[in-house]
């Protein structure tokens, strides 16, 4: 006889990460040193503190003559001050060195002045106007003073917290380590991409999806392959992976009303097993989380969409907290005009499918037929999800909506 | 005697841009086949057509029973309709056959009644409700049908994009060729970080800028070092570069008015040289763009956030175009509301670095002190761009504006 259950009761998302973050107690992560040209979208583990000012000199916004402005007092374009060319170190009374752009300012100047408000005649420089002392001169620790925290533990390194670094001599930085993520697809309609398929089966495609998801954000992959729809068979693969990785995800063999397979398999392997299954979220109700032998398993379902904002909700959060970052990464966001009138059920959050396109400088999203929740092309057609909270029913036609985005916007 | 010369006529950047690639004629970007697990972010060559109907069965879309939708008429929870379960492949009159979620549909049967509204009793299943023909049926061809385009050339493939091809059976796809980039900065003020510096020595941090620029957008990168400021030794780098890169950004020796090495450089190696120098950009005047033995030059400023900013204008512009991209890759973009008038210089395109944040659910953008444009540290605390175009003197406090991200939103 099939176990039969139905969701009594939808564990809202909110509560559902809280609750399952809460048994969970990710520690710090491990961390690594990296080459600085490697650290690109890596999360700084350790503050990176400026180790002197930089520039660490006074030196030249400009190219041009580094001067003493009071020499200058009184120069116009009809009676320029005429300075003397020096190559010295020191500038003295009435003199002018030349300087390029990021010179350090020789001893006895004061101020740069730019090379077009200048004519050089001979060993001579005529100066047509007046400079305030520190003129085009940016000062020491401008930029950054010694000891600021230039960034901050936990942030992803882009290419500007890159150059920082290497402005501050660093040819290395410590990141937080790859969490590593085994993925366990079950189902016996599966066949590997590549394979002979049978009859009823279909290729596996939510594995490449969830490792690709996984990779986005900054994960390693361990493919743990396909399990078949036997609690043994799939509680064998968890243990195994659980081994090797510091998380596990699944997909398939979790459902609402119907079998589950995986939960059951986790809750075999031991306490505290699965913290939530069903959550008040469309599309991916059937989606449970877990805790097995303290490590993370996230339960997503065999729908790819499904899977996919399962993934959403809860792989990207735990993977953005396995990397020591402060909270979970938002995605870029844009207001767009909603083209069209979307129904969502009351008590759900609702991830709906939109695509976004810029028309005439307006931003418009359109709602990508929801017909088959199970399409993957729902997903490559759509640009962006529109959220819908769980105290709304639907959104009208024609309001500015915030849409998260996970591709590109389009003009048309 | 130094070269005089000014920006007589500094160029827009969208004529620059016309003028150079109409001056450069990139071709069809090289190819090549990639795994599937390897194919994320790059970008796709060929159109990503469906060799078959997906699914292409007739798939159940839930956990229950493949039933003939005819044999529930007038079924109700006080009049159950009652089936006989069969393990058959063909649903007779009055039969249920049990079937999960993705199983091909049974001969005979034309809709799909959910678990948790039947029950089972021994061989029989009761269930309460009538159903249309077709419910809970996915219909072969409802995700992708056969030959239609699923994913165009020149899209950047996401994991939706990936799961797709996965779903059609595909085990490599067809990417065009990351270009190669090779990256020269100039000045004799540059030391190589992890190496000892002069006393008037900065670390060079635009090289370590650049590359991350260049690999964020999917280019490989061909580090030349450091050129001392001398046109024969900046040529002769260049020229190896013409050799072995697709193209080439150098950093450094050109101005507004002052030293032009670079230019002076590019120009001696032969037609057309040099297109447009100097550009009504700020900050980044200084940019040039050449052609050189046909393959493109961006020649940036050597301070470090024009550097920056003629990248994010022309960079990636050429990244984009030499990777088959339809067109330039947008940032993505928020509107959020200004917290303090920003002044702009008029006929210039302006990039005006700010800070978005999230502020009780309302996004605002905060200027960063633009004293020091030469401050890499103004980019690390900035998250976004607001792009002030030349007909604009300014933008007031509190107006709603759009802003180009290139770091995350943080909630405060």
């Amino acid at each position: 006889m099939v176990k039969l259950k139905g969701f009594q009761k939808l564990t809202r998302t909110d509560k559902a990460l809280e609750k399952w973050f809460n048994t969970l107690r990710i520690g710090k992560p491990d961390t690594e040193k990296v080459l600085l040209q490697e650290a690109l979208g890596r999360v700084l583990a350790e503050d990176l503190v400026a180790p002197e000012d930089v520039p660490r000199f006074d030196k030249s916004a400009m190219d041009g003559y580094a001067i003493r402005s009071a020499d200058l007092a009184g120069a116009t374009q009809f009676k320029p001050a005429i300075l003397k060319l020096t190559e010295n170190a020191q500038v003295n009374e009435n003199q002018a060195k030349q300087i390029w752009t990021g010179n350090p300012i020789p001893k006895g100047a004061d101020a740069v002045i730019m090379l077009e408000n200048t004519q050089q005649r001979d060993d001579k420089v005529e100066v047509w106007s007046q400079l305030a002392p520190g003129t085009n001169i940016s000062r020491s620790g401008e930029d950054t003073k010694k000891d600021t925290t230039a960034a901050k533990a936990g942030v992803r390194l882009n290419p500007y917290h890159l150059g920082l670094a290497a402005a501050f001599g660093c040819t290395q930085l410590v990141v937080t380590k790859k969490p590593k993520i085994a993925i366990i697809t079950t189902g016996n309609e599966l066949a590997e991409v590549g394979t002979k398929r049978l009859e009823h089966q279909i290729f596996n495609s939510n594995k490449t999806m969830v490792a690709a998801m996984c990779r986005e954000l900054g994960a390693e992959v361990a493919d743990l392959g396909i399990a078949r729809d036997k609690v043994e068979e799939i509680a064998k693969k968890i243990k195994e992976a659980l081994q090797s990785s510091d998380a596990v995800i699944t997909t398939g063999g979790t459902s609402v009303g119907g079998l589950d397979l995986v939960p059951d398999a986790v809750n075999g392997i031991g306490k505290p097993g699965v913290v939530v299954h069903g959550v008040a979220l469309r599309p991916a109700m059937p989606t449970a989380v877990a805790v097995s032998e303290n490590k993370p398993v996230v339960i997503l379902s065999g729908n790819p969409v499904a899977a996919v904002i399962g993934f959403e909700v809860f792989g990207r959060a735990l993977i953005c907290r396995m990397l020591g970052m402060k909270q979970t990464e938002l995605r870029p966001i844009v207001t767009a005009r909603l083209t069209k009138r979307v129904t969502t059920a009351l008590g759900r959050k609702n991830y709906v499918r939109v695509r976004v396109t810029q028309k005439n400088g307006e931003l418009i999203a359109e709602p990508v037929s929801t017909k088959g929740s199970g399409s993957i092309s729902t997903m490559t057609q759509s640009n962006g999800y529109l959220i819908v909270d769980e105290n709304r029913e639907g959104v009208s036609e024609g309001e500015n909506v915030t849409i998260h985005m996970f591709a590109g916007v389009e003009a048309t």
